[in-house]
């Protein structure tokens, strides 16, 4: 049950340790011969030592650890996989990741705890940090001296990286949708609508659209609480209770769709007939869903990929490039909006 | 952009690096007085410095990490996140390790690729694996002296930890409920049945309550392929063209129940009017499903939970105490099921 270290395979080749590590780490300034070079490297496959990447980190300073904090919603909870948009995306991180011999050293972050500590700590090579608002302690990370991604934040900083997508444009999309669909009445739903967040600006996208239609923008159509399924459930109530006022909603999660549409069929509200939604996010959920979900569809795979990779890319370059990337949206398609016909 | 150095903190402090490592280390070999500790200690305040735990964990053998393997599908397939379960186990691992001062390393793993090679290079303090079958190279993985726990395996070995739940007593338990609610002619729907697999456990389990009802166990009313969505509706189309024969249905997971609805309602059979479900595992997708699922209720965050006490107690004692959890199952009842009254 013993792990097998460099000092047992030093015995079985009769060298000393140092040059087992020589050998194995390639040492250009040792010269070692080929015989002694063949009997370390017989004992290392005999034995089956394996080099621990722990010390080999502390001279060549490479971990090949890329550290994901992924946000709780509250202090003290769990992860949020209650939103499969963050499975999704933390599995094509970890593909990506795998595929170039690195792995994942995940983290919930609690708002007690820096974000700093947990990557300092563990000597990461880069730090991926999902939804992120300003403010948040982000310029103690500029001292990790790695290069650090932001996804989905709208934090504007030089020292990070960015990865996101077109919030404004994707809620437009979705807002201008259901007008042409001929709807006028439209809700706008979504997780809280901080500055700077990704709710802003999709609430932004939302008025524009409106706007430019000749629509009011009504503050009683517009409903805010969290990203889970649970506040879905809550704004059918609120919709019920507030008068039923809106033919249509765009909601800024699938997530929170579910429990939307959930909540409707509860008080035996029909969508599309009753209230048509467009979604957004088009996790698996929205295929799932019935009705199936048209929603805006965003590659949440090329996402987290993009994100190791500018992870890779800035640690192999000696210089600091900050870059962004925006990836495109479209709409999809699916059974969740009906034709609206102003009868009433 | 520079990591603050421990000699960083030695020059700002006038003292040796050495010693602001026995300070901060604690050192008892070493005697240093009150002063030079708290000049020590307000050089790292004010530095900002945080101590590397990967060059502690080389003296302490103690890394702080717990390594999470979760396998794929298929090698060199993306994480399983598209199955819930998964999704909410890591997010209970994560939360009961952060709760102790642990990260997780995650990885999926591949066929060509040893669990052990990854665990070993990492130093990790402890492993959890989700869901292996025997025969997967798991005496290899004894060689790395630290605790093993495995998730839902029937391996038997004293060597690893496990933790499970009474698989075939859960499908006895569902497959009675769909006897007892007057059906006659009930499916098994499940991933692949391989031997000492969740599966084949359940397979027995739905098995043993026929028989005990003195019902037959047609071969066509068995239904197996993979653990996902599509699957589902691929069964549903199975179900259909092998002409529909079973009024119910036992299927062992939520996310492949989650999918053969899709596929009946795609072809208007209605769940549960002419097809009644009990399900498996209780996921958050359960609640929203439409109709919402009749299923085996599994306490997936205890199961998280009690992997990483497992890991934590049994690096904690030097001894070496095989621990085997078995948690409890309950049926919820919902809106997948209905009686069957056989006036055919």
């Amino acid at each position: 049950m013993k792990r097998v270290s460099i000092k047992d395979v030093a015995k079985e080749a009769g060298v000393s340790a140092s040059t087992v590590s020589y050998v194995l780490n390639n040492t250009p300034t040792e010269t070692i011969s080929q015989e002694t070079k063949k009997r370390v490297l017989e004992a290392v496959s005999k034995l089956g030592y394996v080099p621990n990447l722990n010390a080999r980190s502390l001279s060549s300073r490479r971990s090949n650890l890329i550290g994901v904090l992924i946000p709780q919603t509250e202090p003290g909870k769990e992860l949020m996989f209650s939103n499969p948009f963050y499975g999704e995306l933390l599995s094509s991180i970890e593909y990506t990741a795998r595929q170039h011999g690195y792995h994942l050293l995940i983290s919930g972050t609690k708002e007690d705890q820096d974000y700093l500590s947990i990557a300092q700590n563990r000597g990461v090579d880069g730090v991926i940090i999902v939804g992120t608002y300003p403010g948040e302690n982000l310029n103690a990370l500029k001292t990790l001296g790695v290069p650090i991604v932001l996804v989905d934040s709208y934090v504007k900083d030089d020292d990070f990286h960015t990865i996101g997508i077109e919030d404004k444009e994707g809620a437009r999309i979705a807002t201008r949708y259901l007008i042409a669909r001929g709807h006028r009445h439209i809700a706008f739903i979504s997780g809280s609508i901080r500055e700077n967040g990704v709710n802003i600006k999709r609430y932004q996208g939302y008025c524009d659209a409106m706007q430019e239609a000749g629509l009011p923008v009504d503050e009683e159509a517009v409903y805010s609480g969290t990203v889970d399924y649970e506040y879905g459930i809550t704004a059918a109530d609120q919709y019920l209770s507030r008068g039923k006022k809106q033919s249509a909603a765009f909601v800024t999660a699938d997530v929170i769709t579910m429990g939307l549409i959930k909540g409707l069929q509860q008080k035996h509200v029909r969508v599309p007939e009753e209230l048509s939604i467009v979604s957004f996010d088009d996790v698996y959920l929205a295929q799932m869903a019935y009705p199936t979900l048209t929603t805006i569809h965003q590659d949440i795979g090329e996402k987290g990929k993009q994100a190791v990779h500018l992870i890779l890319d800035a640690a192999r370059s000696k210089e600091h490039h900050h870059t962004e990337c925006i990836l495109p949206l479209r709409l999809v398609e699916r059974d969740s909006v009906c034709d609206w016909r102003d009868d009433s």
